[in-house]
């Protein structure tokens, strides 16, 4: 048989599994410092606990009938399944609850380059809370798990649902507001296709109303110029634009006290914040602070985390009402962003290699690998066919070893080592265990 | 909509889930120092890449047709992927090739007491080698991971394939070893029914052979007293039995050498290893050593980490022979078998939790976080609905907090700290950030 995986679907060969290893290692490390917990859910659910949310996404869905006839489905993200989850666990959990989730989720849209069928989501979210301190404690997290990653430096654009909806209403009026939904989905598209491509967009839509091109340009050019200079943008609306608009005043003012306060805690000289009001992050239960990441050197490959706060996250599930606030970080595209090689080569440089030249040593071999492990250290031992010291040496090289111990019938015998430095070729005998450490420590 | 989870799949709890995070970060941490690599596959494969392997298995197995009208399938162990896997990635992995594995699987088995749909494999397999150092390799390893999650003493029962076989030629004949497979499957019942039960299960297909009661009772009998004294049974077994029998001599001695190199490496005063003759583990696929781990303090939640050595891991994919060693850790019994409660009160027993009696002192609260944090200790902030100080304090006492920090007005005015020592209720006021940190860490 031909071994092959399904279309859109793939392996990790050990350099980008260990990489996507590590992060997720930082996430849970410092998500844990930080004080959220981490929960687990089903990869699969009820068809309807998942389904009915989204009209797109809905079409996504890998579902069937289970062999007891239950219609079932994988979850296609971890939002959902954690809804469910948390109307049936409430009484279980604090409020507020902070947590933390990682796990494999599956949409069968058409494979394309850099999207699969099978990917990874990481999320954080705090339930239970209007309090911007949550929104805070999200955004710094994420920001303190990708300094930590340490890909280079990366900027924040935050922006808030209620002022976006203010400028809405002050650019394009109560018609406008109306229109709002399909406003801001034009408004996803900005950074692509530019504020011309938003305004024809805009401008298809409101036919019969009494905006026009003027208005809609008027809109789009504050957003783009607000963007460029955002300190006079905040001048101007509350100044001016949101002088008779609480709703939108309160929102720029929580805006703006979490922008000063993730700015004030220094979090790493990689990361930046700044603000864009034309953020809308298209999902429509945001309703507070909505955010996105991209990497500085790298920002073609789009947000590698992003997220918001929302006023219920369960009301399919409970009427108690569970307002909260949630980020995710990219894994896959965060990981594509990376060089893999540099990652790795600097991963293994360390690592040390005992060679056995015959059987009846084997034993001494494997005492001294665990002592150089419980010092911490990477070891590996010989394990192949052939005992032919020259091939080991091969596949230590090939490897990519750094420190080689050969422990012959010799060494054993008077109790020495021998050592071989692999890059410069340098070779040492008879070290006592103590030389033996000092070389590769 | 009523919340609910299809029925044998489960929610993990904080409290669980952490505990399982904790465990895998062990095994990843300990197989990178051993030289192990990570991989990872596909969730979902071509349903006939899964199938064919075990009759039994295949009855379990989720499967449907997709979309684009493919017959796929979930994973039900992450064996099969492996031996896809390595057939289609074989040019670029180093020969030995040593592999960690961490994934979720899936069965449609009747949900009972223990049994879930969806559960956890944690795999360590080496492919590409005969050499016994990987044997002992792959235990070592194993067992390292298990004295690291310190739950108590543990034994590894080791047996070899060549011995058994031995065994059954020296008692039973040449009509037992053409039973072999299904004298095995009674074996593998040994401990649960006992050796008079496991006798009427192999007398009840012997029939028209010259195998009768005396011979099998007195195989059994030497598998039970062999297993109370190894010792003796290896020297009756070397000196006598297998004197004329190459193949279970090679065994015996392979089998000798692995055990008395795992003693001599003195992994832990918790780990133990012995030798049970009668071990078998039902797979037709081991040819070497096999081996099972109890917990000596609650054997009968069965093995919690079990494994062997086969001759060729993917036949069915490529004529690349690829013999190898694996074995698995059983995550979801180990956690079982532990005291959740004790594990995670000790997690907690560091947690600092600071108060934020009005909003105005918001921002000095996330900087004392950070700095608080970047010293690598445990911090909540309060991001709750009600600033009273009693009510907060109330939450971090639910929670668990030792430590609490208040930052008011007074304390920031004056650039010092309240901090109150939560089991004792000892409050100190106006300490530097230095005393602070006296108390704290």
């Amino acid at each position: 048989m031909k071994p092959q995986k399904l279309k859109g679907f793939r392996d990790y060969l050990p350099a980008e599994a260990l990489l996507r290893q590590t992060i997720i290692s930082d996430m849970q490390e410092i998500a844990k410092c930080h004080g959220f917990q981490p929960i687990q859910t089903p990869t699969i659910e009820y068809a309807e606990t998942l389904l009915g949310e989204g009209g797109e996404t809905d079409k996504q869905v890998y579902r069937w009938q289970d062999t007891g006839e239950r219609e079932v489905a994988l979850r296609y993200d971890l939002t959902v399944p954690f809804a469910r989850f948390a109307a049936e666990n409430l009484a279980a959990l604090p409020i507020p609850f902070k947590r933390l989730e990682i796990g494999q989720v599956f949409r069968a849209e058409k494979p394309q380059k850099g999207r699969f069928r099978e990917f990874s989501q990481c999320d954080l979210d705090i339930i239970g809370t209007r309090n911007i301190s949550a929104d805070i404690e999200v955004i710094s997290t994420l920001a303190k798990v990708l300094a930590k990653v340490n890909f280079g430096s990366f900027t924040f654009s935050l922006n808030h649902r209620a002022v976006l909806s203010g400028l809405i209403r002050h650019f394009l009026g109560e018609e406008g507001q109306k229109l709002e939904a399909q406003v801001l989905i034009a408004l996803d598209k900005l950074e692509k296709i530019g504020a011309e491509g938003v305004n024809k967009i805009i401008l298809s839509f409101v036919d019969g109303t009494q905006i026009g091109e003027a208005q809609v340009s008027a809109f789009t050019h504050f957003l783009v110029s607000a963007k460029a200079d955002f300190e006079a943008g905040l001048g101007v609306m509350s100044a001016e634009m949101f002088k008779d608009d609480k709703e939108a005043l309160q929102g720029l003012s929580e805006l703006r006290e979490i922008f000063q306060i993730l700015k004030a805690m220094a979090i790493s000289s990689n990361a930046h914040f700044g603000l864009d009001f034309s953020i809308a992050r298209g999902l429509a239960y945001y309703t507070g602070i909505v955010f996105e990441c991209t990497m500085d050197a790298n920002p073609s490959i789009g947000s590698i985390c992003s997220g918001g706060r929302y006023d219920n996250l369960a009301g399919r599930f409970t009427r108690e009402p569970l307002p909260g606030v949630g980020g995710s970080l990219g894994l896959d595209r965060l990981v594509a962003g990376l060089n893999i090689e540099e990652q790795t080569d600097s991963a293994i440089s360390d690592k040390i290699f005992i060679i056995l030249p015959q059987e009846a040593q084997r034993e001494a071999v494997f005492i001294l690998a665990q002592q150089l492990r419980g010092r911490g250290l990477n070891v590996d031992v010989f394990m192949g066919t052939s005992y032919k010291v020259a091939n080991q040496l091969r596949f230590a090289s090939r490897m990519g070893f750094k420190h080689v111990i050969i422990l012959g019938e010799d060494e054993v015998r008077n109790n020495v080592y021998t050592y071989k430095q692999m890059q410069e070729n340098i070779e040492s005998k008879n070290l006592t265990f103590d030389e033996l450490l000092g070389k590769i420590q």
